[in-house]
């Protein structure tokens, strides 16, 4: 709990409408879109790099715990206040200061969600690629704390690609300028590179600068049903060794296929593996890699393929990928399908031997598991369906996401590649990161010596077990 | 100097014949291509990773500096040992370790030269974009510590874009293996990313895991003439709005075209600004925006248009202007060119602005200074042709660099976009990134407490003083 003197100094800061104490208030901040819960003891919302300069050095005089939250989509815990504490809600802190398209870049707040910002890139013709699933609520400064990306990274890369510069503002206060205004920097370390993916546990970061890519002018996609995922496999290589790098290819394994197509009402083939392939460019080159596309996969032995260039088709194809996490939890009555071994990443040629892997894994203790992704660029998702209130499933889970994550390392693959370690991963962040973790650690305590900064994250190392009593079965996640 | 027992410990780690300390041996690693020398005390040439571990270890022990060296190419001292002690060659650890065209990336020992590894992605169809000037001589690792780039920045980035993971030797002898084998990582802090830059200062690194990209099927070049600076960077500004990314856009001040001119017999259209073009990619693209390209360069005002696809002709247009740095010093002789301010960047849109106000600083004190570069990325490079053994001229030359740097951070810019900071940018730096130092010098000595890596470089934060006395004039060049 904080005490009342704190409470008091920082609302002489942003003033009593920005600053709330009251349980009804914090609560509602207690959540993301992960299975955890916290409880603030504050919910502050900034509006410059002032504020939270000023909110930060009284928290770090106090050691009271800051959790910086953008949009509160995250799947990993990350934005939960799991220590108490304030957390600091950027979404306030909104405007896209600049667009410079002649130079490339613009300069933006923390708060500014995705879509809006492609929604004003697009006039000059530009946009930013990183393309999460939450891109209509997430925020820019989530995006660039968890390295989001989604399904275009295999073409665009990686929110860590796209930021050139940026305020953060450490434990104590100090405002540091990271990165440049420019699309080259040579100068010392790269700080802006170090706080992507850092999930607030360094700074709180209050203006970007990113990088802008000019809009594809055409789009088409591509539906190629497979026998299974090995076949799936041998499509992508394929496609990659051709070398046709596609803007995105969806993978489907056959219980997201199944899910999608009972809660749809049959929108997709009825399958075991399915891709879809979106290319983009100009569009005589987006005509000819589509037929690439479909020549590929007939080679590699697809039992159908579709390919469509209209609008309307896309958007239809695309929302049912989009729906295999809604309509899995309508598969079973009582369960629901909740988010563990999330975002595992591998060698792009690994992907039909992980598919098969987590499958076998899932059939052998008795859960049932949808697998897909972005398969392109190595990246799975996989949901379980449980009764979340049955105690013997969640622990049936959890041995589930312990061997997904152990077959993931085996092959080469790492436990997150854009939803961030979070809490639900530090357990195997740290057996995949052992020989880094020292290093981390060191410049975790040289930025924040304290521990103020979203503490509980990444950071097992720390204290061990203060996570571990939280997770599965934890407190019953939000329906 | 270092005593005899430190000697012998480190020559029991690598045998005889790949650690030395003999003068001759020794004083040829005293440079780079910068203006700086340092004498080293020995020079080792690790093959392995354990090698690196077991020298670092002792090095520490020991307090002994110890200079990791690629190809010795740099332009700002980074690889010189100014302070003493080991240099580190790396040149033997020049192994490609695979090259795996189906996960988009290779694995190389940091002693492969950049057009080694070209070379050897070629039959895949793919390549490592970023495109020093000295690529075939630069080596990988040389390029990651300082976030290489060259001509291709502004359509395929930075080294920093490029780098998934790698092996790193903390001072210590501490093996750290960051980053990933995968195309995405959001797992803790981006090691990988933070070693990029960072000059050798903060690990030695052993392994690197590279993205690669398909190489482009066919390019095209146009050279476009203007009557000044403020048209070519209309043109620019132009094209980029269309918006049409080149893969490269050298622009050419009147005093680089005159010395290329001069020096080679007149290959360039006399002028007083010149935009060399490239645009890459699929074969009907290449001739569309070429077509773009001549068709804005017009409609910017340009003297001249000239465009083409023959590999000879943009072979032969290339290297008059990779010629700029050689040709200027036969324009004056008992002259010879320098690299002081070497590589500032700026905002694309700004850099008119640049070239006008380094023309202006010139003119003031009476140097002969070429500006040249990558203009659609913002990255400006100038040369000074000055007599080396004239203290008068190399004081004006000083005060040129000062007003140089000073005009670019006015404009927004940076005083290094690809070719680090080393010596000669560090006090132009410490002004640049005064809030960043301090965050800075924490995760130096958070990584290496003894301050054995590099020292000297970057670090004028640490020992104010110690570098200034060996700056203009400095130590004579090699001529």
């Amino acid at each position: 709990m904080m005490d009342q003197d704190t409470v008091e100094r920082i609302r002489a800061v942003t003033g009593e409408e920005r600053c709330s104490t009251s349980r009804a208030r914090t609560y509602a901040y207690g959540f993301d879109a992960s299975i955890y819960r916290g409880q603030a003891d504050m919910v502050v919302q900034p509006l410059s790099t002032e504020e939270v300069s000023a909110i930060l050095a009284i928290a770090n005089e106090r050691r009271v715990p800051v959790v910086p939250r953008g949009g509160g989509t995250g799947l990993c815990g990350s934005a939960v206040p799991v220590k108490g504490g304030i957390v600091m809600d950027m979404g306030r802190m909104d405007r896209i200061e600049r667009i410079s398209v002649n130079d490339l870049l613009c300069v933006v707040q923390p708060g500014v969600v995705y879509d809006e910002l492609n929604r004003a890139l697009a006039p000059h013709g530009f946009f930013f690629p990183p393309s999460p699933g939450s891109g209509e609520a997430c925020q820019i400064g989530g995006m660039v704390a968890l390295n989001a990306s989604g399904m275009r990274a295999v073409k665009y890369g990686a929110t860590r690609d796209y930021v050139l510069g940026m305020t953060f503002v450490k434990a104590d206060g100090e405002v540091v300028r990271a990165g440049t205004g420019t699309l080259k920097d040579s100068s010392g370390y790269q700080l802006a590179r170090l706080m992507v993916a850092s999930e607030g546990t360094l700074g709180v970061i209050t203006e970007v600068t990113l990088k802008v890519s000019p809009r594809p002018k055409a789009s088409a996609m591509a539906l190629a049903a497979f026998d299974g995922p090995e076949r799936a496999g041998e499509f992508v290589a394929a496609l990659i060794a051709e070398p046709l790098i596609p803007s995105s290819l969806e993978l489907m394994d056959s219980v997201s296929i199944d899910a999608v197509n009972r809660a749809l009402g049959g929108p997709l083939p009825d399958c075991n593996a399915l891709c879809m392939v979106e290319v983009d460019g100009e569009p005589e080159i987006v005509v000819k890699e589509l037929r690439t596309v479909e020549e590929v996969a007939r080679r590699s032995g697809a039992v159908s393929v579709e390919s469509t260039v209209d609008r309307g088709q896309m958007a239809s194809w695309s929302s049912s990928r989009q729906a295999v996490m809604t309509s899995l939890s309508s598969l079973r009555p009582g369960s629901s399908s909740v988010s563990l071994a999330d975002d595992m990443v591998l060698p792009i040629s690994r992907i039909p031997d992980a598919v098969k892997a987590y499958q076998e894994i899932a059939e052998r203790h008795g859960v049932t598991v949808a697998t897909y992704g972005h398969a392109a660029d190595g990246n799975l998702h996989t949901k379980m369906l449980i009764d979340t209130r049955d105690e013997e499933q969640w622990k049936a889970a959890e041995r589930t996401v312990r061997e997904i994550f152990q077959a993931t390392l085996a092959l080469g693959g790492s436990v997150s590649g854009e939803h961030g370690v979070g809490m639900s991963k530090a357990p195997d962040f740290i057996i995949e990161r052992s020989s880094a973790i020292p290093t981390m650690v060191a410049i975790k305590k040289a930025m924040d010596p304290n521990n103020i900064l979203n503490p509980g994250k990444l950071q097992q190392w720390e204290s061990p077990g203060i996570i571990g009593d939280l997770r599965y079965p934890c407190d019953p996640p939000r329906d």
